[in-house]
């Protein structure tokens, strides 16, 4: 029996999309296109993935991971009419603190892009003493300003939910160390002003049963909203003798307390396979940071970062998906452990 | 001037075989229709490998290392009219203890599969305070009993004789570490009972000067039976700045002394070059786990897990490869440290 | 000529006090009975050290960290007429949380206790996944509230400002990881709730010219406020191939901004030298975190654990501190570097 | 309410032996002329520790773990009238193997002596291509038999009990890695015949609420019958960043099944605390080896190495250690957990 | 406005050179038919990589890093008319040491080769206690002698100057650690016999800016003269959560003094992108060890190791790439700090 | 039957000097006095340990290693009259280089000190892009130039002969890594003019029989010329599970080729046993650095740094010495391998 879950908010009929082929029982297929972008995208460019997009006016918009070819990774700025084919500014994103005057970051990576009333968040990793969140925002996606750096040292993977809860905003991230760190959990904290964070509690632990999130989780995409709960894809860590493989689940959060794990996947939903996943500069990688989504059709395109060197795409439908979390959730002991 | 050795056992003219193409100097050539056994084999499954077959009444029986899609590995059965394609159960193999209760392991790979009299006996690697051998026994493929556990953590790789040896049974074994071990060599004990195990010997040490070999080595398909000594097919592991990789080797060992080695290939006989080799998720392993043989013509199958991904054959013929281990042959230093 | 600045605070003529012997040119100088806490003070209680106390009435109390018999550490209430002989009990404290329902941390360690206006605030490290902060509350040291986690993991050597600045709390921590972290910086957030934190500054780096403090920082005592600024004592770790060792520095912060640094000491001002400090559970070990002063005359007795197993107590002088510190004074390059 | 248990054996008086002190609440107190051997006891020995006693006729012989001057360590047969002052022989105890053919170990510490019947067993430290468990033994101390290794590598703490149980050999061990292992629990393994050993269990697991025994956990002296059950004591390992800690805990087991834990203290009964103790070749260790008991009055003398470089008495009574067990006991996560 | 700077040496119209694709941006391009040298080149030989080549007669001459298939490396020589095609030897060089006696080292890899007067020299690295670098010379390629190890152990890459500089042989080199070096920058050394070495500098230090080169670098191929400097190119490494990727940069080198950078590229000119560069035995290694280049027009072949397993060429054009690097240079901090 | 051997070199009746207590077995017997420096030593500097010392004049003269209370190490200049008695500079030694311009090292540790002809030669451990070798001159201990570098990174304990040998100035020395290295051998290098240095040869190794230097090994004091071989005291490091222990030993090293070891003690002669040397900055180190001898009686005054702390002196006999090693010497496998 069919679930009748709704994504809440915007239909969104152009959004990239294919069907599944007949016998495919994968909850996430791939995009037979990908990757979607390649190496050496632009002049001052190696690799872009791990990247943000989201619907702006009638086409797309998207803030973009672009190692250059120097190593260092910057935030660049794409436009896209079907979120498909790209256009990336050769040049990053420039920014102005809160006070006007010109600031650029040392580095920044792995975005995250939410719009929460008229505002356009960024969150991304950036240097504080060490790899740690940093936060943008801007109205126009011309001018962007740099504000507070919302924790301490050390942490990746900021993720903030699209609207307030409990007239609070609501961020997860990941504490992690300054290096390759092997081991993290999920957190949730609350801030009444995105200046001061508290109330943080673990939302979910890596391990349990499934090896592919052994070693650390990190939360991806900013969470969809739909009747039953947020939608969340996050990235799983297996560690093997030769490194680590990042692969993608899924879990369902409490409306109202995001904190609260309803469903999580057992299994991983997709796993570095194909080529452009399983060869590149960080071989084994699949690291999702967006999707696009229709609430009309429960249709979601998952934007997902393949061996640190491409962009691509994967498909799913929230019905489908629900369906399979309900049957096959797994909550991981310390996923309730969530405070002192 | 050619070798006459046989192989002591059953003729079985129908296992897999393809002759080597013309002007292939290499002593073990890859099936052509590798890897036998790709990703996603079964609903439940992500990668099947470093697996276990044997001859079973007319055709082919195997128990076989499942990577679910949580990413924890399995043992499940399998059945195959000619070797090559193999019908592979979707659910693990269930266990009752020896008192007759039903009891799962939390996780078991790297199975070995052997017949000693009427009783087969799988050995695999499984959790006992860390990753530890674990023993079983069927009679039959349907009712499978768990026995004692051989050793004390942490041992890979357990290896047990298709026949008792001066009235024990014997079986090879690597003492390990709880991660992914960096060191290793493999050892040989004994048994009355197969409960309590002794006369511990070290069989072969690594390294010595085959760089293949010089991190850890361990024992791979259950010894064959020749007129000649105990063949051995074996892994060994270099260390690389990216990581291991795992390559194959032979040894021959004193049919009444297994401990001592006769012959030592210097050389592999296989290392990853082809793409199921080395992409997938572990790159770069050529890890052997089984043989299929025939005593009339020699001729054997060496099945193999290929990048901790794939299941992959090769082929290699008895007296072809003897004449080449005895002229190229090369005992390590330690090879004859065998106690105290 | 001589310094002329105040302690800003009470006038406590019976804190203890001996004066420095002729020609001792020690800026801080031993209490000649050290240790004044010993071996097994409780029948609980193995080590106390590295503990926090403060006026209170006509005498002192304390809150220590106690390592039980079992190895764990926990906090414990201790009075004393004259601050050197303490009855400390035998039992830890018991807390509830903020709904009044028991709470009891697994571990707790290294508390540093404050008043602001008539409450007292205990911060320490605690179990929330790993080593972080916690903050509790009492405004009678009997009744003990447990308040919400300041930081996401992991952190170390919180310490609050003893009264709000700009109209925020204001707490110095050290962001650390999860293990015996051999790296970390002071830095400084405020909040306006003791909930939500934010505006994280770095104020001071390890490293630099001075080899004492070269592995990593941590703030000491509750600051001391003087008429020219937070004068602050700070643990520096130097590495050698031995382990660890801890010495003792001071700098001085400013009123109106403490992420600025106006003076900090090049030199440790105290080492392990003497049995207790190089000798014990954990040797070479000086840590201090609490100070006794009187605003009239200057005098500062400060509280260090010793070797992981005492308690010690060292004197200074507040203008012969602040004379020493402006000509031996060096920042360190990042000390500067506090945002972005 | 006070115990009446009885050591099972023999009436010792003339075991050494001091009463507590009034007032002191210790369980185990140690004896007020330690060490009782000190530096270079002889000149080829530059530390002697970690060594096992019994009785012999009316006076006492042991088995030494003497490090020579070159840094190695070898085996010294001692002699003492009282059990205080020994006499030990400069020269290492001379082998022969089981053939009769003389065999040295390159190196052999941590000895553990035994009586079974009329034989006495030496279990130690050895090398077997890395640190593992060596037996030997002997009728007269003057003729000595190398035997069976009894398990594969990596082993220490290997402990025989005084006789056997259910018709078996039982021994306590650690599986351990190579190096200075940072992980261990004690298992327990049986055998028929001292040569081959199965039926392997997990005794006790180290770590749980205690942190002085979080790293790892090792069985100590020779277990002593009692009418309750088996008195082990055995040691505990904490870790500090300036490296381990070793202190003395005890356990009761089953007397018919030696893997079933019936108390076990949670506290350490003896930490490192007096300079012998605290300073030496190895900071900070007390590593219990033997003891000498006198069934009639229940005072047990134990012998424990101190520093990795003397020989240290302590005392404790059975009844009163029985009395503070069942009151203080606190079984680990995982001492029920002994099997697959 | 192009550069009209001029290679010193010969005309060498025979060199391997394919023109750019039109809108090809690339300074360095990859020539068509990679990789030159395929997996199993002999029957003695796995791999063949990071090897030099240089101009004999009318052909081309070269030593090879030849992996054995017993994964040791040694040096073979081989023969090319058209340097694309090349014969190798089955048997590795032989050596006699100075005194005229035969000599081979244990295993030899990574050669540089270069003709200083009428001697050529080949460098490369050797066991000296752990990994160093190993001096040869011949005259005629038949004849090979063993000199004196130019320097102390840890040490790789050494390159040697194509002439004397103020009358002093030149040495490129980089000091390493016995293991997989996490860092290391180059550094240069004189010598007025190639028998002592000293005068030693500080070149380039790794890091900076850059990324793609912030873990270690090492000198390339042999340095070509040039009337604005000694141009090298040279490997970057930048590390991965899975391993090593190496790169290619480039640098200008003062013609009478080469510690002095006058230019360095602030990106890498190429990088694993394709197959036989990022797959293979150590996957993402691109290493560049030698080049052939024409005076006349300023073309250059720059001869590769690919992912330790293949050789590579790539192209440049002397004029193209000074333009490029003039105006794409970034020193690195340490760059200018040579000596004391 | 007692040996004859003489020291080649002055007749110093004055150096330090007490006669073993009668039944002391020992071959070096300590100073009764030490440690002669304590803690604090001057206004700037914490310890004072691990320096040179020798005869100037009619009395002594050294370079000390001073590590300031910054934690920092520096040279400063030492006199006394007895050698017992030091007056230390409060400032350390100022430097020009070979143009004269002031130049001055970061930091400058366990100097050694030789006079060659009439020039005074200080060799020692600075930052030359981490550890290595510095060397500097004085002819008056007044003036004093830095000279080139002797070796690349990473080195410590440069120790030149105080003479040429075949005309050759020689130096041993110890390749290292840049952190607290684990490993290390005696190497010996040779240089026609103290700036270019080759012909290196491995001396001797760490390892073999004696634990007490299975780490690594490094030269003390300036070898002493004997009519039967150059005496060198060197340290030898034990690994523990509490951290590294340094003792002392010593070798005899020909006349002619000082790579060539004639005898080398299997013991150490020293090892930290009493406070000062167990207690301190670094427990358990005995770091010889120099001696005083004298040639007419054979008395050698040991000069070591205790515990990184304090100056110890110990005292040996030439001829008693000699008589010791020649009957208790052991090569390392290794010492024999020195080249290629």
């Amino acid at each position: 029996m069919s679930n009748q879950a709704k994504i809440i908010g915007q239909s969104l009929p152009n959004i990239p999309w294919q069907s599944k082929t007949e016998n495919d029982a994968s909850i996430i297929w791939r995009h037979t296109g990908n990757p979607i972008i390649n190496w050496n995208p632009s002049p001052k460019t190696a690799r872009i993935f791990n990247s943000a997009v989201m619907p702006y006016g009638d086409s797309f918009i998207g803030v973009f991971r672009a190692d250059h070819k120097h190593g260092k990774p910057h935030l660049h700025m794409g436009r896209s009419k079907d979120g498909l084919a790209w256009e990336i500014d050769n040049e990053e994103i420039k920014w102005v603190d809160e006070a006007g005057y010109p600031y650029q970051p040392g580095y920044a990576y792995d975005p995250r892009l939410v719009r929460i009333d008229d505002v356009y968040y960024i969150i991304f990793c950036t240097d504080f003493g060490g790899a740690s969140l940093g936060l943008g925002m801007t109205k126009d996606f011309v001018n962007f300003v740099r504000l507070e750096n919302p924790f301490i040292p050390f942490n990746r993977n900021g993720v903030l939910f699209p609207k307030k809860i409990n007239d609070k905003y609501v961020m997860l991230s990941r504490p992690s160390d300054s290096g390759h760190t092997p081991f993290g959990d999920i957190f949730v904290s609350e801030s009444p002003d995105l200046v001061h964070w508290g109330k943080h509690r673990r939302v979910m632990a890596k391990g349990g049963s499934g090896w592919w999130q052994a070693v650390k989780i990190g939360a991806g995409p900013i969470p969809i909203e739909t009747t039953e709960g947020w939608l969340l894809f996050y990235h799983g860590v297996s560690g093997t003798c030769n490194g680590f493989v990042y692969s993608i689940g899924a879990a369902l959060l409490d409306l109202e307390d995001p904190s609260k794990v309803l469903y999580r996947t057992r299994d991983y939903l997709l796993t570095p396979e194909l080529p452009y996943e399983t060869v590149g500069f960080v071989p084994n990688v699949a690291f999702p940071c967006a999707t696009l989504h229709d609430a009309e059709t429960g249709r979601i395109a998952i934007y997902y970062g393949a061996a640190d060197t491409y962009v691509a795409v994967a498909y799913a439908q929230l019905n489908e998906l629900l369906d399979y979390m309900k049957t096959n959730s797994e909550l991981v002991p310390g996923d309730d452990i969530s405070f002192k």
